[in-house]
């Protein structure tokens, strides 16, 4: 396969989050590609060589040059592939920069909060992180009313780039229930985010990337690398 | 002003770092605006209702159209703008990524830590984070050394992104200095990062963005914020 024009290859950690976002990106725009399992207690000569600054997956090799860090792999995916499919950022420039926005917010402070529910060591720890990750779910939910515009995505009537951000998450939702007791797509609380977690998972996409991310493999993942957690999905 | 069509405002804090990268980017593109000061112990009703998910400075508002965070607002600035003046982000998609990917590294791992020299409360906890900070510019070293390809900005013969990214930081070089004792573009350490300080200083945007955050105001900004520091640069 080396040297083939368009050649896609996905290294990855199957359980990461970060990693099924790249994944939805791809299945989203249509493009094929080679995943590679990396073993992040063991990684491969080509996931050193491809990402040499900071060693973590999930890295894309595209016609042998390799791109790093989810959000910069997904927005390259957007521009790399825009004939095969529908983009993902709004044409609109501020509508993009609004996007922007929102992507920064889940990075910096719903998924850093939620990823530490695991890594905690004791309950008011979690109870701390839970609250936090519970706050900035309070004002994503404003964030979906306006994007989403009253339609069914945050990318109105398909899915856009902050769906496939937060898509990633979708896998480790009842896990970290199942762990945590906490659900942080309770309709009851964020009714708008709990109706869109029921359509994203009817997404083709979603069943395909989610498959193999099954509750209790995920909840008996977080178990093993607990105290550490999920920080070897994201700091791979 | 009101309703005037391409109004600009920038709502701002004078030592921000955060502040000058978006001062930079609009005077390179040579858009005109209004800077409005942010006093940050007492918000504004605008900056709360243009901010409200988060309240920080630097907002733009073009049009009457908040647009928030450093680099979502760069990259509106780059892609608003774009017929004013030459484009921020390289045109080559691949080059495009690898700028987002060092953007990412400047935001996550080089500037963090050097907040952090002015927030220690020990002289212990102020050489750990010099540590990290001398660490990550020996990173960004060998990053200016791929995306330079031997020209004198991350840009190549012009500046872009990364030069307005990390532009912000240069009028808090001596001041840190000054405070701490570490010279972060140490010629003897990263001579390819000290030379690109001498050059960037001499441009007209950099000059006419510079000229209120002299070495001694920004020095005495620094004592009067500590131990808080330059938390409310960044945290507004």
């Amino acid at each position: 396969m080396a040297g083939e024009i368009n050649e896609v290859k996905l290294l990855g950690m199957w359980a990461s989050p970060y990693m099924a976002r790249v994944k939805l990106a791809l299945h989203i725009k249509d493009v094929s590609y080679e995943y590679v399992e990396e073993d992040l207690t063991n990684k491969s000569e080509l996931l050193l060589r491809s990402n040499p600054v900071r060693n973590m997956v999930p890295v894309l090799i595209h016609d042998g040059k390799p791109i790093c860090e989810p959000q910069v792999i997904i927005q390259y995916i957007d521009e790399a592939f825009a004939p095969a499919g529908k983009a993902l950022l709004p044409a609109d420039l501020y509508e993009r920069a609004v996007a922007r926005f929102w992507a920064a917010y889940i990075d910096d402070k719903v998924l850093p909060p939620w990823e530490m529910i695991l890594k905690a060591k004791t309950d008011e720890e979690r109870a701390e992180w839970a609250k936090q990750t519970f706050g900035a779910m309070d004002a994503l939910e404003d964030g979906f009313r306006k994007c989403s515009m009253g339609k069914g995505f945050f990318g109105g009537d398909d899915v856009g780039y902050l769906d496939v951000l937060l898509g990633g998450m979708v896998p480790w939702l009842r896990p970290i229930e199942k762990i945590s007791g906490h659900n942080f797509f309770d309709a009851s609380k964020v009714p708008l985010l709990a109706a869109w977690v029921e359509r994203f998972v009817d997404l083709d996409a979603a069943k395909a990337v989610f498959q193999e991310q099954d509750v209790d493999s995920l909840v008996e993942f977080a178990r093993m690398v607990q105290p550490v957690g999920m920080a070897t999905c994201s700091v791979g």
